[in-house]
């Protein structure tokens, strides 16, 4: 027997552990010393928020085993069987001598540790904007159990009323929920003109927008911060249009890649940031992976190879096991990411999967989308919510390109099922077709994907003629001649409707028998609550020869902009 | 112009309303009328234990829009442009004349109905069982909405408090708990010694019932009822070994294909039941259509192309769109069903898709299966509930053949993507690798569904050598001088513990030092509470160098028989 493989692991918060923990599964007799620069371990720091908004209790929670145990490096050793060395920072790596310059922060000693293989789990930064005061106290990000912590013990002292989030993304809506249930009042200053701008298109953006505001956000959109300001602690956020006071600001406006060690190493980065690796999470050294925030990832075929640095836990998870699967001489090649995300704010989730729209239109210019909305289970059923689907696919292979889900209702499980049809090149047609669990507790007989799907087949096979709200809004405001046909009953008009003067409203039911009273040279408009009317209507006017007619996608449940109500 | 298409559609539930609307869509000059033998069209069967359990409390609701409009047939006439006869029986098809005769019923008066394309959606019956006393008072079956409305009304009078459901599938098991929720004592008869023989294997079955039996069910598992006994009214189930007085019975054993009317057309139907179709929903007479709960499907390619009757809603919708689309000249194939199945059983979801073990070793008799139990959610979250998880694969393949899922939990995402993924043909390998969203509120860092499928695949490869909780239970019986190595914390054990003397206790944490306590030449059989631990103690003793170890799969929370507590 030769020596024992010696593995290093640089990095303990996901990649790292996961890495080394099943690599001594598969090699018991293996080396492994993980090295961490923090005092802590293996925390889940996406719990960060609700730890902040008071779900659990305890912030240990988030370091230990579901049986309780912490996730020590004690742990570690007696339970997984590998070491680890905490507040150690690596310093340089020696790829002729295989070693790893390390300093134990507390000491300031430096020694070198020797590698066979060496893995780089090095995680990601936030971003710290380079603003006047952004050293002021009560300056937050969010990214470690003890940022978590410390706002808390803050808020329950008591003497935090206003708060100011600079970014609209993930982090900045899970704890615009969090410090609104605190109790704080609630500002979010977004540099671009939407929310979660990385991540949803506009009309989408627009309708977790309205619920934001629904709940008690302010929403400082397309506004840039120039300064904090403040005596010690921040009390003032300056943005180029207004002056807002504040008790506290959290700054959450991205991470970057930690990638200075690899490339300070000689190894291939990507020029905006981040380690580039293969499918087996090699670096451009063999004998060095990289997984987890710090490197690039790539879209999932069929649609691209397309690199994006896209940090998610479930990705880094991943990557761990990649890696120890290589070192273990399995061959379990990372598939790529898909760009899928979900997040909660508030009452709504909001989820995304692929590309999108934008992203899409780059990659192919004859794109196809529709949105639709609906509910999310029978309508008799109690517990039924709404949904609004964002649906992109190509218009010459079918394939779905990218989804994007709002609502009260069930969006996560639709999106799984979307984010396993996008790993698996699945067309429109076929996400119709999958034979998903239905009974009324769950879904409708017809998922609401699966419908989703049905209207994009339909539009691509040109039978419904569906446009957008955004582009329906343009052409109202545009001033074009257009009659919005409201095809709702007399009751359901009486409680919300569209803000204008050119609406007609006759029910579906009618419309066979009062068509002739619409104008054939107008361009008609044909909506819904939810536009499954709206459509009926289209293909009524169609059949009865009117072509100029479209049906307003999604309907009033998806209209983002305002509707009159009561 | 030549003449209007004529299309003729027998049945009115689901698959009938869904092609005659779709149909009207696309060929909105075509003359489609639709017949009906009951009085009421397109109703909400899947609904009706809902109903009794008092969900929703009108039950009209069955059978109208979201929008609260009657689907009568003025509605469909105005709405959606179809003619749709009630009460109106097809007596014949006369092939060669393409008339059917149809008579109705109020009047008894026949006539021949013309048409181009004919459609069969003539739907199901309830099995019913040629027991002495099935036509006594108070024996229902729940197909109809009048079943429901009529045995509400007799609970909300107030004289029923026992009830007796004969069979312990989907019906039998959504009315237990719709029968308990309105206070009756309910006994539940099942022939087959488990319930949900159809759908479950043995093991997932045993929790399903154990649920049932703490939400006060009584299961009578293994007894054949031979007779209902009583004075006008049912009053007594008796059964092969006791004899169960009782206020009401509910039959549920299953349902047949109305297939009459195609058998004596000539047309080809399966010998077990079912009309016979091609993947466009034609028959054997190419103008002839069938679709819905009277036909027979076919798995999707790429398991099995085998023949099955599985009726459900979601597929006879399905089944309406593949119709119209063919008669209006698109091509948009039914691509089969993958059996998949959802139920609530009380705070329990049950579901199933693709094969059950006994299914997949007819077809491959080199299978593999897991159970994994485990959290939905990150443990620290305080909607984290448990989902126990059963997966079956081919060895060669590595496809996945199977997944059946019961649990507090989110059960019915993790099967869709289940249900996704087997449409799609995935690997274990692969499940393990797709990109579904990631956030605490929804899921774990790897998702319930991909780590179960690491663990098929850690089994495949040889690395995680589990056994299932039956074959442990097996063992254990068969009196061989097994240990049973429990590795959970002191604390974890004083509450619940396996009913056993040959256990041993050693937490993960101290394994690794006191593995020579162990004997050598024993078989060992680690476990903890969902047997990650129990896993991770097995590949500890392979590294101490003990070879006869398995892990028990899915640990105490997946042990379907009898524990210890407190």
């Amino acid at each position: 027997m030769g020596e024992p493989l010696r593995v290093l692991i640089i990095g303990g918060v996901a990649c790292g552990p996961k890495t080394a923990s099943r690599l001594k599964r598969l090699l018991p007799d293996s080396e492994v010393t993980m090295i961490e620069r923090g005092k802590l371990v293996s925390y889940g720091a996406c719990g960060l928020p609700y730890y902040v908004e008071g779900m659990f209790p305890r912030i240990e929670e988030l370091v230990e085993t579901p049986a309780g145990i912490g996730r020590t490096p004690a742990f570690f050793q007696k339970v997984k069987g590998f070491r680890s060395l905490v507040r150690t920072e690596a310093l340089r790596i020696d790829r002729e001598r295989k070693t790893v310059r390390v300093m134990t922060l507390d000491s300031g000693k430096e020694e070198d540790l020797p590698y066979d293989r060496l893995v780089l789990a090095t995680g990601s930064s936030p971003v710290r904007p380079p603003l006047p005061g952004v050293d002021l106290g009560n300056v937050w990000y969010m990214r470690h159990p003890d940022d978590a912590a410390s706002l808390v013990e803050r808020i329950t002292a008591g003497n935090l009323r206003r708060a100011v989030l600079i970014g609209a993304g993930y982090i900045g809506i899970e704890m615009a929920e969090a410090l609104r249930e605190r109790g704080l009042h609630v500002t979010m200053v977004e540099i671009f003109d939407q929310v979660m701008p990385q991540t949803l298109d506009r009309e989408v953006a627009l309708l977790a927008a309205k619920h934001l505001r629904e709940k008690g956000v302010e929403l400082a959109l397309g506004e840039r911060v120039v300064a904090l300001e403040g005596n010690g602690n921040v009390g003032l956020v300056r943005t180029d249009k207004r002056t807002l006071p504040t008790d506290l600001v959290l700054i959450g406006v991205g991470v970057r890649p930690n990638d200075t060690l690899a490339r300070e190493a000689g190894l291939v980065c990507s020029p905006k940031g981040g380690i580039v690796i293969n499918s087996f999470c090699q670096t451009s050294d063999p004998d060095i992976y990289a997984g987890g925030d710090c490197v690039v990832n790539h879209h999932v075929a069929p649609i691209t190879r397309k690199a994006f640095f896209i940090p998610l836990g479930s990705t880094s998870n991943k990557h761990g096991r990649t890696i120890a699967d290589h070192i273990a001489g399995l061959a379990s090649p990372f598939a790529g990411i898909s760009a899928t995300a979900v997040c909660k704010a508030f009452d709504l989730t909001l989820g995304r999967t692929g590309f999108s729209e934008r992203e899409a239109r780059e990659l192919d210019p004859d794109i196809e989308t529709i949105i639709w909305a609906g509910a999310d289970k029978p309508h008799y059923f109690p517990q039924s919510r709404p949904l609004i689907i964002k649906m992109i696919a190509s218009r010459r292979s079918r394939k779905l390109l990218g989804v994007q889900i709002v609502g009260r209702g069930d969006v996560s499980k639709r999106l799984d099922v979307a984010a396993t049809a996008l790993f698996f090149g699945a067309t429109v047609d076929q996400i119709g077709n999958i034979d998903l669990g239905y009974a009324p507790p769950y879904s409708s007989p017809i998922d609401a994907i699966a419908t989703a799907a049905h209207l994009m087949v339909n539009k691509l096979d040109g039978i419904a003629r569906g446009i957008s709200p955004l582009e329906a809004k343009r052409r109202i405001d545009a001033g074009n001649d257009v009659i919005l046909l409201d095809a709702r009953t007399p009751k359901e008009c009486q409680s919300m409707r569209l803000p204008y003067e050119n609406v007609v409203h006759i029910p579906l039911g009618a419309l066979r028998e009062r068509a002739s009273e619409l104008p054939k040279e107008k361009e008609i408009l044909t909506f819904c609550k939810a536009s499954m009317r709206g459509y009926e209507a289209q293909r009524i006017l169609n059949g009865a020869g009117y072509d100029r007619v479209s049906f307003i996608e999604g309907g009033l449940l998806a209209w983002p902009f305002e509707l009159t109500t009561g």
